[in-house]
């Protein structure tokens, strides 16, 4: 399966001689750049911009060593990392995998797959492709948003890893493992399912909670001064950028609408044990919740 | 105003002479202890327990100096604290006030104040008593819950600061300040309806998103290998006690539903947004959430 050309690809690595292009130097394609830098995974790293303003801002960051147009730094690159808006992901890679040879990896990061798994599914270069999704980020977002050490300690899914020439996937794997992540596999449609579960409905709650206090304190001041930690936890994900989310949301439409018409049901639930003033069932209901210590750390 | 008893207190304070009582050593009142006796602010600090086991916790966490039966406790202070859940505050309080004399300050800690405000609106020793809620607070409970520092840079609120003794309010005021904690001033009422808003939603929200995926997600360790940190801190507030939340829910009862009827119909306009494919829609009530930056860090 392995060709030599691959293997050579695996010794740049091992060699740290890897050309890498990042296509979208923001909150994760930077925190990428960063981290292989860190790690001296690359030998050189270009990034891919589509605004003035952020190919000074990526290079003054440090970032990247260059700043190119797409298709130049395509052609200059071993391994080239997608991390833009799931919209524009699409017809970008699409473009990007018309340009690549045999030798190349393109990988994908983005919050949804089945829906560029299924624009890219029968691309004659579709083994070159590894769709990945890194579970992590901040509610920030563009280069400054990146930082160190991002992905550590943090789970990265791989998407229809047979559909990926073996090697190409062993090289992205080794790359992950090199950031500390754990690699956990599924088909695009099962990721999809469970990112609506574990992230999407996360910020669908933390923005609708934003709305809800917005609207009913009137006093800005006193949400404020008042405000806990538990308040800033749970809506912190509501300073997140919604040119990154209406995407995510959009493509995930059937399963994050499952999850939310579910949430909705549980809220009733709430409402209606308030109402009856019936403390049995609240008690219930908040000692199921409980059993998310047994998940979550 | 001002007599020469709370001078000798406001005294006792300067030379950290002031013997404390708490009632109920657990998240609230624990870390209160260890900020007393890390300020040097107390000489004595008797601890309150309703258990055995928690009697012999608090005195091996080095908590609190002597354990004692509620009314023995209250006899030895100046000041009492009270920290247990709203429930049980009322009829303790009532209690705690039949005993004092003149000379002691009774303080409760509670997340709902317009009850106990009205409970103890006609008692003769009403001036005793000072209504507070320090606004810290963390997911977990009981003497092991207590840290150090943990009011530093919050916000305490002070209800009907005017139906309290002055000198009795400027000695919890300083306590409070020495803590690092700034003042906010309202009405019972008030407070209430702003709790609602700052603490009580997030953990309904967070309670009913637990319970979602926990309905949703039936292959667990697929929520404890993807949760990423977004996942995390808007599921957090979920482990919280039932034992101290459910009274409060109760007592705010109307407070609570006017805003978890404002936040279900949040989440209906995201359910909308998506079922219409309306990215207009979507991406306005996303930008209007954003607006919680100005607000929140």
């Amino acid at each position: 399966m392995t060709n030599s050309t691959d293997n050579n690809l695996q010794l740049s690595i091992v060699n740290s001689q890897l050309s890498v292009c990042v296509v979208g130097v923001g909150l994760i394609g930077g925190s990428f750049a960063l981290a292989l830098k860190n790690k001296k995974l690359a030998s050189h790293i270009i990034g891919v911009c589509n605004r003035e303003e952020t190919k000074q801002k990526v290079l003054q960051l440090n970032l990247v060593d260059e700043v190119l147009p797409l298709e130049e730094a395509v052609k200059k690159a071993d391994l080239i990392y997608v991390a833009i808006p799931v919209d524009a992901t699409i017809p970008i890679m699409q473009q990007i995998m018309d340009l690549v040879n045999d030798k190349q990896i393109v990988v994908d990061a983005g919050s949804t797959k089945f829906a560029l798994c299924e624009a890219l599914e029968n691309h004659a270069n579709r083994k070159r492709f590894v769709a990945t999704h890194p579970m992590w980020g901040t509610e920030y977002s563009g280069p400054e948003a990146a930082v160190q050490n991002a992905f550590a300690g943090r789970a990265c899914v791989i998407c229809e890893k047979e559909k990926s020439d073996a090697t190409a996937v062993e090289i992205v794997e080794n790359i992950y493992k090199e950031l500390g992540m754990h690699l956990v596999y599924m088909n695009a449609h099962d990721h999809d399912m469970h990112a609506a579960y574990v992230s999407h409905i996360s910020h669908i709650t933390s923005f609708a909670l934003a709305n809800t206090v917005l609207e009913k304190e009137k006093e800005e001041d006193a949400i404020f001064e008042l405000a806990g930690g538990g308040f800033e936890s749970t809506v912190r994900l509501a300073k997140s950028n919604p040119a990154m989310w209406a995407p995510i949301f959009m493509q995930n439409k059937e399963n994050v609408l499952d999850v939310l018409n579910e949430h909705i049901s549980q809220l009733r639930k709430f409402k209606s044990a308030l109402e009856k003033e019936n403390l049995e069932f609240l008690n219930e209901l908040m000692e199921k919740a409980n059993k998310i210590r047994k998940i979550i750390k």
